[in-house]
């Protein structure tokens, strides 16, 4: 089975806007074992939308276009699917081949028809025509464009139809991916120490990739079934978590603010955030996980020196001869914050997120990041992030969300 | 003149890797006034390629071609193009058609070839094939996939060839674009209001899009020159401003909470923020722009009902009474904030982000935005959002970022 994706929209083709939906499907048909040999950006213009949905039909089995399926003029795609499926799709969301939209209002279409390639296109594209030019049967998915509704109806409505169909047609074998997540260690720094395995292992492959302050490998597995790949993949895993057990904070889609979280809870326990640099994204990052009520008391955004020392209790003296970005100034955060808030756990954050501000003593990227808990005991962390403030204060939170793991883990708190 | 980019590697494919290049290519081809109908990604297969440069090169006049130029054996590029235009392409970095790489090691192609389009693909491709089947002339360009080494041959090789070609071929001519934001209207609701525009425009063509909590209209100019295509431009962002001026934020790439800053920077004024459902979002968003400490003083993540009355003073007995969604908490909050921090300005936030939590009186996506000014007033919105906890966060930070921007700008507080 091969799918084909097809993203919509005149705004792509302008460079105005990254095309994240066909990466997240990408990866989506990889983890099914979906192959994907093209991938098409076309404009909101129906009669190229209509080329290029056609072409895909002819040469591939699933065809998911993503955009165009909003209410407004230049929303186009269920017109173009019709004209290509040869039948005539409402817009009405009851009819039996809309898919709901958990996030949004435009429903996605799922759509099943024979189609004949023509036998020119298939000689221009070097597939064998005589095989092919017989009537096929294609899978049409329309998907919205927005990001959030896509993966909702991805998510939602198109992953169970299609492990269904793929159960049903016996589509031979699978391929099981397992992905590990690191956090506290570099993307070379962790490949240096897998390389073997990287380099070497066949079945499972090993693949490095490296994010904002965390990294990950991927473990992906041919094998008759998923029992079988799951076989292949315990060993790799074994050896992996015996080299880097302490850097792994989950697998699969975990976040790290996610497993901090479940930590919290399964103690008991509360955390308070004071944040500097971080300006907000370490509360962000917490309260993004559904229910962390359970555990997240409050957070202060201290950004000026006054607020560090009328919400948290800072010391003017400690203020006035570090300035804030010192260990003693993130120690004195945490302790205050923790004592503000009457809670077990407190985590801080301080440091210069540029792109102005940084010195030679105190340059961009500097950032402290400080832990107090309910054993009375404060540890802090420097460290020295590299790129533009967004990076940095991704960086530096993923940093601080690690901190506190690891105080949670009783694990060493200082690298 | 069209232009066809044509992405090559199979990592594109798969989703381990986002197609920047791609967008890169867009944006520089859009400010040349070259449009671009189509983009094709293909992996690193030599048969798919020649199909997908041979596509390319039947329906656009300038085929672009990244990635797949480097010394290892999967780099198929050189050979694929020279199936194509039929001669042979030599790796001498010497050849007249090679292109210099200021940055890596593989050189890039730039061949001007003769293409005669086969007339059955042009029908499918809804091309009138009947003119456009004679033998035309075709520009290939093969770039090398690292974003560094692309950039460096786009601008030092093929921009001033393409400059040059354009400047011969008198078909020099540019297409201005200008994107209008607005925030506080629905896209809808947006289009509703200029659909004459959207419908019947053609130069400038008017194009609406949408985003989480604001959305934009694009104007797309095609003209002999800048100048030109401004006199184009300017009767028509005239007409939207009058029908939809007070929602209007900025146009180009402008973020609402840097508007809402430069309001602050102006008025020599500060902001704190006290947050309940977006957790620290919308501190997190004015914390993202550099210099915001100019104007954030602090803010306030209350999540806990305790810290809103520690924190902020909210009485206990207004909690008690309401619980924290309602207007007069989220006045309470506003007006607690700004008194703690003493600064003129304070925003808040409370509501259900959900998934849970949401009952019949209070859904989720129910959410109050209350600002408070040195004027004294308390203004305050209620908001019910759709979406997921991400989405509805999203929205409501942005709703409460345009709360801040209309009594900055004194326009009516409440919708």
């Amino acid at each position: 089975m091969e799918a084909e994706i097809v993203s919509i929209g005149t705004e792509l083709l302008l460079g105005e806007i990254t095309d994240t939906n066909a990466v997240y499907l990408a990866n989506q048909l990889a983890e099914l074992g979906i192959g994907c040999r093209y991938r098409q950006t076309v404009g909101d213009n129906l009669g190229r939308m209509v080329a290029s949905l056609r072409l895909a039909a002819y040469r591939s089995d699933l065809v998911i276009a993503t955009g165009g399926l909003g209410p407004t003029a230049d929303d186009l795609t269920r017109a173009a699917m019709a004209a290509v499926v040869g039948r005539e799709l409402t817009t009405d969301p009851a009819a039996p081949y809309a898919l709901a939209n958990p996030v949004g209002t435009a429903p996605g279409l799922w759509v099943e028809a024979a189609i004949r390639p023509d036998p020119a296109i298939l000689g221009l594209l070097g597939l064998p025509s005589a095989a092919s030019a017989a009537e096929k049967r294609v899978i049409f998915v329309a998907l919205p464009g927005p990001p959030a509704e896509l993966k909702g109806m991805w998510t939602q409505e198109v992953l169970p139809r299609l492990q269904k169909w793929l159960e049903a047609t016996g589509a031979a074998g699978v391929i099981v991916s397992r992905t590990i997540r690191f956090v506290g260690i570099g993307e070379a720094a962790m490949e240096a120490r897998v390389r073997d395995l990287v380099e070497e292992s066949q079945n499972p492959t090993v693949a490095p990739y490296a994010g904002d302050g965390e990294c990950r490998l991927r473990l992906t597995a041919r094998a008759a079934d998923k029992a079988a790949a799951e076989v292949l993949l315990a060993p790799v895993e074994a050896e992996i978590r015996k080299r880097l057990g302490e850097w792994i904070y989950g697998t699969g889609d975990a976040r790290l603010e996610s497993v901090v979280g479940q930590l919290l809870l399964e103690r008991g326990e509360h955390l308070v955030v004071a944040e500097s640099c971080t300006g907000g994204m370490l509360a962000q990052y917490i309260t993004s996980v559904p229910g962390s009520s359970r555990y997240f008391e409050r957070g202060f955004v201290t950004y000026s020196n006054r607020s560090k020392q009328e919400s948290l209790g800072v010391p003017e003296t400690l203020l006035a001869a570090y300035g804030a970005v010192r260990e003693p100034v993130a120690r004195a955060m945490a302790e205050g914050a923790r004592r503000a808030a009457g809670v077990e756990w407190a985590v801080s954050t301080t440091g210069i997120a540029g792109p102005g501000g940084g010195t030679g003593e105190k340059p961009v990227g500097l950032v402290y990041i400080a832990v107090t808990g309910p054993d009375g005991l404060t540890t802090c962390n420097r460290h020295l992030f590299r790129g533009d403030r967004g990076t940095i204060q991704r960086r530096a939170t993923a940093a601080a969300l690690d901190a506190l793991r690891r105080r949670l883990l009783g694990l060493e708190a200082t690298r």
